[in-house]
């Protein structure tokens, strides 16, 4: 047992609505550069059953009652007041052995994944309770019985496990899109860097702007956490295979079919292409980027370039341009803004690495560093400070150990490759990771190396000279794309936009008419009635309009005059619409036929009130197909049907979508589409209260 | 060790290219309903390795090879083919139990399984083996840095170890999704019922419609099949939990994290509506439904109602009509055409559902049926015959017993309860199902009892009066929806569409260049540089068009004039258009912009080329959003870049998505959209080699 420090700061827990610290004296955590003491923790004794009961049902009900939009603007809101108070977590970085560069990554990085989500949700999402999926599918010919796929939040709760390296961005980019889906959250952090995460809950909390249970924080071991959890919960880990796997098969997860992701060891490569020799900007932009790679954060980060994949005969440019760069690194104290490199999180984990390193010997020789670094002192032992590293095996397709053994610290491996494809084959020797990268200016070369990568692989950077300045980078996991590799990397899948958030949500398909389901969808779906009113829907602002709302609109004939007008007033003079002779060669036609845009802008002018009204725009159309041609003389007359209607909570106007179906004299469809509008919550603006 | 019967035949595996027999004497089968021995299986001495080895290089490599739509022909070929041999499986399926109605479920619902994703495969996929996924992510202002999400089949194969009730469906619909992905695949059916199974792989061996590796199929023990397996490897499992989970925690499924989708116990629900009352159709329809799920396939189905739930008011009723219809039911030899419920599969089978029905009256009484039915020799242990079974339990929210006790037969549980939030909450005691409906003509009772369902539930069905005759029925899982459920239903989600497609390929976030992930997903990047020539896309056949070939059309200058003569000509007089004043009050125009038609209609006349050629018809318009007003006196002027080109495999022609830009003087987007077209391969027709 340690004793504590007195400049040691007491970790507590924020579970069931309460700061809570640990009944045992706990562990000290030390600043891996300077020996000082940071913090003690200690959960012992805390009740983790009545904590994971408490955000299921105080969290849940809260957040499940919010909307998509109000979820994202709460998200928002939390962003924009982590960044107000982001210098006070800088400091606190420092102690973690993080320069503010690598502090950046992790602080404003993780903030900024708040603001993506935030403002993806409000764009992809409705402003609604229940997610529709994908189209309607309609099971039976009248349209009597039809299906559609919804997602609802899961009922239980989101359980995190985080790693060391990045306090707050492994909270950040994991809670953003279960808030969003609905679910509330106990995030775990690993406990060497958990007094980071433990400051950054305090000013959560203290904002008051995540509701109540939808936030904890469990500062210590996870005890019998797992015990507790149910079927509705989720389960994330990032961190070691080993303690992964153990979680992955505990019997509480294998029983209940508890959706566990996971993000584990990645070996991830970066392949020089054989087009990017020295005298191409892409070798320059891969030694830069590799040499970033290996320094970064120490080397501490999931997504860094383990392996060195270059041309045989570039071997040596490569190490050499490699070696120099990495000498001009300057290990220290992650305070000093000269250092580029900081320490790593522990003296444990330095130990740690050198041990890797001693095993990645076994297949490769070392060619830069490889050892200890002087601490602040001027001694090797006194702080987590290593060299940054650089390994060479001649025979990758030999040696086990370079594709297997992942030192998380500043160090990678160069290896050589005979021909594209064999580069492919030694990437997938890494059993699955979470990024690759290929540095080419070569078409070609970026189509066969990506292809042959991508199954082993849940990201795939090409770097190049036309995105030298645009880049994000080899190692920076976006929140729109897909964060997470198969195999080895622990086979899920975080972020990437909605399907993060998606991952939190049960998909059910629900089957019924048309009418119950648009009852549960709150949509109106094709086959239910519309209900028909006197009054023009043009004239109903939000406050007045219901789903199903219905205009049916008086008839017009298209006339040959008509199409050979809209021909020359347009100047789409296609074949079809004027030669008879050419229109009856069609295979489609058969005749000549009005203009797919003639259609829709006679549909317009019969469906638009004219008057100024509530309906402010018509911003898009989607969806519009073409399904009966339209022969003159033929009378069109149209359907407007009110099918989704999402207020904006920021805003006093909202988007309609209506269905638009056109059809002829004889009930057959001529074209089908969405009109999409924003319209008024009020009209006259004030008349009424808002929605 | 039985003694093998002269009538039995020997079952064989279709393993590394070659029928294999066991190296032992094997189990001999028997048909439940007379006791005649049927075949003998065994796999013992199988080198399992070598196989899985077989199928991923020699299956994998051929599918791989292979298109999207090239695949979905072959499973239509395939489907064509069994339809035709459908008579040779119904005498072979009658030896399980099944009688002829439930062997079409089984067989020509397997066989419809391979037409819907035939046809899905080829609407909803182009004509190519990468499937890009979403929308292209810009990750810089300035275009020259993006991502798309891809994704690719994995490299290994499918091993799917089936259940024994539906021997050709459960084997069809998991091929299904794994071919069209390119996955090959290692089918294992159940010991019971895999004469079934290998009566139809011998005719689709035979018919050779599938490539040499692409499905195998083990007849016997699994043995050492998972010990071989590597991370590029996907496992379904349906079956019992116990099964299930000791397969999911099996060492080389966690350590390679590999893709394992289960669907286990179900205790699926179905409920009352507080507004079914015995004078409603909703009612009549829930009895029978009910009635027919405990009957067909003698309830062995994952999907078959278990629990009954109706308000506690009309228990009586609900009881007294379920047991009349339940006392009707002819249980007898599965090939007799009165005979309405067949045989279980075995007599180990109807032994273990006696053995349920025990511990389900530890909460609930026996109320109809409960015990054996008589064989074909009119006594009760000559063959796995059951009488159709009702329990009753009054307290339902206490007993554990009937929420959780799964009786794999002719079994169900009817229960009471008080309000719909009740209902409910009897759902959920479940743990997690495949399946659940409720009966109601009450919108407000679907939405509550919908919603409040789903996040235990993989699909909802809701039953009433106007569905009636087009309804699927609780028990029917559908190509198109996703078919399993949470927790104690296993957590897998197998068909729905392109969503099980997707389960066995690897999703992976390429960034890069929009040249260079154009060269990658071969389509036109928004960003990339567009292809110029002198030679109109029009005039160009699929033989000639190329992705990105790019036309930058003439401009036209909108006056006052084509705005209100447009007005006038379509009828389309929105005050935005007519009104100056009007207009300068809407808060996006600000004075008097054109028609959002309008611009598209001149859009076409500036982009078309009017000659007879090879673009036969502009069939649609996707994702057309407006971005910048129109005012009078604004130029228009269109670049027109083909983006997507996936010709038909049985047609003359393909589908071309072009990339339509519109923009003013200034250059600022006015509107963008994908114009969609039907392209003829060659032109004049048979003028050069076909695409």
């Amino acid at each position: 047992m340690t004793v504590v420090s007195q400049n040691a700061r007491v970790l507590e827990s924020y579970l069931a609505g309460r700061w809570q610290p640990g009944k045992a004296e706990g562990k000290l955590l030390a600043d891996p550069s300077n020996g000082d003491p940071v913090a003690v923790i200690d959960a012992s004794g805390i009740d983790l059953g009545e904590a994971l009961a408490y955000g299921r049902a105080t969290g849940g009900a809260a957040l499940r009652k919010m909307t998509y939009h109000e979820r994202a603007l709460m998200l928002k809101s939390l962003a924009q007041h982590l960044m107000e108070k982001k210098e006070v977590f800088y400091p606190e970085s420092f102690k973690t052995g993080a320069t503010r560069k690598d502090s950046w990554i992790d602080i404003e990085g993780g903030i900024g994944t708040l603001f993506a989500y935030s403002s993806k949700a409000r764009r992809e999402m409705p402003n609604t309770r229940v997610f529709v999926e994908g189209p309607v599918e309609p099971l039976s010919r009248d349209k009597t019985f039809s299906a559609q796929h919804v997602l609802t939040a899961l009922t239980g709760i989101a359980v995190h496990i985080n790693a060391f390296n990045f306090p707050v961005w492994g909270m950040l980019e994991k809670i953003a899109p279960a808030l969003i889906a609905g679910m509330p959250c106990l995030v775990k952090p690993a406990s060497q860097t958990a007094y980071l995460t433990e400051l950054v809950v305090r000013h959560i909390q203290a904002s008051g702007l995540v509701p109540e249970g939808a936030l904890q924080l469990l500062c210590g071991s996870a005890g019998d956490l797992m015990d507790h959890l149910t079927g509705q919960d989720a389960v994330t880990f990032t961190g070691s295979a080993a303690t992964g796997q153990m979680l992955r098969r505990h019997p509480v997860i294998v029983e209940n079919s508890i959706r566990f992701t996971m993000e584990a060891d990645s070996l991830n490569a970066a392949v020089l292409g054989p087009d990017a020799t020295p005298d191409t900007p892409e070798f320059d932009l891969f030694v830069k980027e590799v040499g970033r790679e290996i320094t970064v954060k120490a080397g501490q980060k999931c997504t860094a370039v383990r392996r060195i994949i270059v041309p045989r005969g570039l071997v040596g440019p490569v190490q050499e341009a490699l070696a120099l760069r990495l000498k001009k690194t300057v290990v220290g104290d992650p305070r000093d803004e000269a250092v580029t490199m900081g320490a790593l999180a522990s003296g444990a984990q330095k130990a740690e690495v050198l041990e890797r390193i001693a095993e990645l010997t076994s297949g490769a020789e070392i060619v830069a560093g490889g050892g200890e670094a002087d601490g602040l002192d001027g001694q090797a032992s006194a702080g987590a400070f290593l060299q940054p590293t650089l390994l060479y095996c001649d025979k990758p397709a030999a040696s086990e150990a370079v594709h297997s053994v992942e030192a998380f610290g500043p160090v990678a491996t160069l290896m050589p490759y005979d021909d594209i494809g064999a580069a492919i084959d030694l990437t997938h020797r890494g059993k699955g990771s979470l990024v690759a990268s290929v540095f080419t200016n070569d078409p070609n070369v970026a189509e066969e190396a990506v292809l042959g990568m991508a199954p082993f692989h849940g990201r795939i950077m090409i770097g190049n000279r036309a995105s030298a300045k645009t880049s994000t980078g080899h190692g920076s996991p976006l929140p729109m794309l897909v964060h997470g590799g198969p195999g080895r990397a622990g086979g899920g899948e975080e972020l990437g936009g909605l399907r993060s958030v998606k991952h939190y949500m049960q998909r059910t398909a629900v089957q019924g008419t048309p009418h119950l389901l648009g009852a549960v969808t709150d949509r109106w779906v094709d086959g239910a009635p519309g209900l028909e009113d006197t009054k023009h829907p043009f004239r109903k602002s939000l406050a007045d309009l219901k789903i199903g709302d219905r205009w049916k609109t008086g008839s017009r004939t298209v006339t040959l005059e008509d199409i050979e007008h809209f021909a020359t007033f347009t100047g789409d003079t296609f074949y079809a619409h004027m030669d008879a002779d050419a229109a009856s060669r069609n295979p489609f036609f058969g005749g000549r036929v009005a203009h797919g845009y003639l259609i829709v802008s006679f549909a317009a002018g019969l469906f638009v009130d004219p008057d100024e009204g509530p309906v402010l725009a018509n911003y898009g159309v989607d969806n519009l197909r073409f399904l009966t041609p339209v022969n003159a003389g033929d009378t069109l007359q149209v359907a407007l049907t009110a099918k989704e209607i999402s207020p904006r909570i920021t805003a006093d106007y909202g988007e309609v979508c209506w269905d638009c179906l056109v059809s002829n004299q004889n009930g057959d469809p001529v074209a089908q589409y969405d009109v999409l509008t924003l319209v008024a919550k009020e009209w006259p603006a004030g008349s009424s209260a808002a929605v």
